[in-house]
């Protein structure tokens, strides 16, 4: 099928939004439908591309909470949390660790206009210790409640949706394809029409 | 058994920062991992009471999602999204109606310091007509991708803790019990102490 130019307009229009310094890492978050969420709001983010670290045994899976956003969000695979860490400290980002401990910072009070990776752990056992290690910094969302923690994709949008909220303040939210290198934008929109 | 002085403390402390002029009303949100997910954040936020108008053949089901805020965050059915509406006026909230349509406001630009209350929608065809109607206002959470809307918890999260925010900006956030009238404290203070 030919590619309508109402199509091209759309795919361009979003890929013009597209941040690639912006992202998340996850730590063995299993459940598909938090997977499933978590890339639906890196795709309303404009987060280029995510990153996981998985339990080797298993194949991922996705289900219908992700609403295709999977095709569109690359989730790419690092074989451990070292490999993982490494890859991205390489392309300048900050690690942010997500942490329920004493010393963690409160996340309203750090800056994420420079290069950020939120990194996020297991459903039940959040990040592990190796991982904590590798952190830049640690954050929390403050909790007023009874429960301990949040769901971890409605952690993963508070704190995408403040370093959105921050990069619009400081007026550098990416409108016309400045949110990536020149070649790399090329090389996906053509992914996308030719897929 | 006796109630430990500790755990008195611990439901006083989080007694003392419960907000109830900030909730939220769920119109047929049906999924038992979506409604958890909402009702632990709404304990997080520190939501006093949530609303819920559902479908009268079900009988609602939380699941671990939840890790039991249900019990923290009573969820008040009503019959119909009038009665609902009508509820939350009488006590001077005013209704925020999510809807993804050209003319509603970027969720960023409301204020949320007064009596908010969030609507939100179904998980296949969002708020429904009658509901749209009965909004004061009409927002949306801007996206930047591919998939047309948010995940409704993820879309919960995003607009509580921006009211939380904008409280915290202008030092309205509760910590000593000023959240909730003196009777009603007392009384919930009582029943959670001896449930
Ligand atoms: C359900 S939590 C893990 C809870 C685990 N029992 C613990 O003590 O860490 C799963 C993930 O959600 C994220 N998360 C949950 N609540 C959070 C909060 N208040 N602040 C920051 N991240 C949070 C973190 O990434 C965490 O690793
Ligand atoms: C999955 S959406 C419903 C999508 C439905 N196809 C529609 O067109 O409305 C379910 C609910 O999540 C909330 N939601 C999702 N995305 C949102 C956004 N970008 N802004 C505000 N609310 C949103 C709204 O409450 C919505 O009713």
């Amino acid at each position: 099928m030919p590619l309508l130019p109402r199509r091209f307009k759309k795919l361009k229009s979003i890929l013009n939004r597209r941040i690639s310094d912006l992202t998340i890492l996850v730590e063995q978050v299993e459940k598909p439908h938090n997977l499933s969420a978590i890339m639906r709001t890196c795709d309303a983010a404009g987060v280029l591309e995510a990153h996981a670290v998985a339990r080797e045994t298993k194949t991922r899976t996705f289900n219908s909470t992700a609403q295709g956003s999977q095709k569109w969000v690359p989730l790419k695979d690092h074989k451990n949390i070292e490999a993982a860490a490494l890859f991205l400290k390489k392309q300048g980002f900050k690690l942010y660790g997500t942490n329920l401990s004493v010393d963690a910072i409160d996340y309203r009070y750090c800056d994420y206009t420079g290069p950020t990776a939120f990194v996020l752990g297991a459903e039940k056992w959040g990040l592990s210790e190796p991982a904590t290690r590798l952190m830049d910094a640690a954050i929390y969302i403050p909790m007023r409640g009874m429960v301990q923690s949040l769901n971890v994709s409605v952690a993963a949008s508070a704190l995408l949706f403040e370093a959105l909220r921050q990069r619009e303040v400081s007026g550098t939210l990416p409108q016309n394809g400045e949110g990536l290198p020149n070649e790399i934008y090329e090389k996906i929109l053509f992914e996308w029409c030719y897929p």
